[in-house]
């Protein structure tokens, strides 16, 4: 079922709630594939109604970046949506979500949002907290599901809630790949096939790294000099990022001592793809 | 009953919730009033269950301003609470609503923050804006209850409630003032006799812009003149502002044709008091 309106979808979820039902929320930007679908057979086990969003969000694109080219889809997102476990799939517009003067944002300052995609994408995450937030207080979930995928997003959003005391249980579930390693996203839609062979090249660099974390080799600057030039091995590939952070502060580190993220950001042509794996001792 | 940690706050509004009572919030920052007292009465008039919080936050304060001196006494503030009744009393450390390392804000962007108050206190509505969101996330009232009083704050938490979709009614309630005209305020008590004796200017002049305006004056840079001069008759008066805009917009007008906002702000000695009258037609 798909519901467009905040109106609608409340008195439906009004209803749920009354009837002593659980809410899941699993908030996307649609085009969904394996990785979204693991969320919402997750959020279908732990609650015993889903609600699904399918909103390709404007404020946490850059006017350079690829808002209007964000592959769209919603017949097929409700399909598959639906055959993974959704009870619901709330497909606003963007009126509907920011009316007319609406000019209230959430921002999570500091460190967090200034590394890694932040550094290259500056509004981006003031616009996923912004949307999230108006998302959590429509839908009232129990708990909320989010992809390892965009793992600084997923920090970002734990502090959210736990800064704001949100009522809500953030479960961050495992990247989702495809049979050669690379994350599943939207975006591999924009890969020509030379581009596509490349890409694994973020997955198999980082595995490398892990590799070698495991060995012994703690050296942020090491494990990032080693990933990077493997990344180089593929041509075509441009990296913007290739980071290792405390994990899930985001706090700069000279040596892997405890929990760490290594990401990274690629672009492909006209293409930025992010992977990520936790270094853990 | 005092409660001091959003543990047992939530433990026990969750249960209240479970047996079906609805719940009425009344935010204070405390040294309660017959301003507050109204609030709370009507908050148990329409709701089973009132908790008024009791917190005087940091964040709306700049570093000159009254933090440190800002009255407090919270046995007499749980004896007036319940008087009036509320059911609880939420009187959390500011380490409590804030924990280390807490950095999310939510902010109202645009004029509404940026005139009026907004102009020489510019990080406090971001403060009050933030704090509101918190208590609100950990209250989760059906109902919240501000004062007229504080009528720029009222205007841009009702923005914020409905950018955010916060499932939350906001009621605004009118000024309460001394029999001599002079509005409920905490720091009030600041003023010393002479000045507590001049303070009613404030409500005076706002009245004979009213006046003014229901015999014909419609023309806001006029009503504003009229209200400063009669202002300044106060010898001790030094004004911050005197300014007229639309409302709840807060955006400028020349002209009073519908809604609008007669609002003061005035400085005797080290205290700073505001008040306000609505123009309407």
């Amino acid at each position: 079922m798909i519901i467009t309106t905040v109106k609608e979808l409340r008195e439906y979820l009004g209803a749920q709630r009354t009837s002593g039902k659980s809410i899941g929320f699993v908030p996307t930007m649609g085009f969904l594939h394996e990785g979204h679908l693991s969320l919402i057979r997750r959020a279908k086990a732990e609650n015993d109604t889903v609600v699904v969003s399918d909103f390709v969000n404007p404020t946490q694109f850059a006017p350079n970046e690829d808002f209007e080219s964000y592959p769209r889809n919603i017949e097929r997102d409700e399909q598959l949506a639906t055959g993974a476990g959704a009870d619901v799939v709330f497909y606003p517009s963007a009126e509907e979500i920011y009316p007319r003067g609406s000019s209230t944002f959430v921002e999570v300052a500091g460190d967090i949002t200034r590394v890694l995609c932040g550094a290259s994408r500056p509004a981006h995450f003031k616009g996923v907290t912004t949307v999230v937030a108006i998302l959590f207080n429509i839908v009232q979930p129990r708990r909320a599901y989010f992809g390892q995928k965009d793992a600084q997003q997923a920090a970002i959003l734990i502090k959210m809630v736990a800064d704001l005391y949100m009522d809500i249980e953030l479960i961050v579930c495992p990247i989702v790949r495809e049979e050669d390693g690379l994350a599943m996203s939207s975006r591999n839609t924009y890969l020509s096939a030379t581009e596509r062979a490349q890409a694994v090249i973020l997955n198999k660099a980082l595995r490398e790294g892990q590799a070698a974390f495991e060995k012994g080799e703690d050296n942020v600057e090491k494990l990032i000099r080693q990933i990077t030039g493997k990344i180089n091995e593929a041509p075509l590939a441009c990296i913007d990022y290739v980071s290792i952070y405390a994990y899930p502060s985001l706090k700069t580190i000279e040596t892997v001592s405890d929990k760490a993220l290594a990401a990274v950001a690629v672009r492909f042509g006209k293409t930025r793809l992010i992977d990520n794996i936790i270094l853990e001792k």
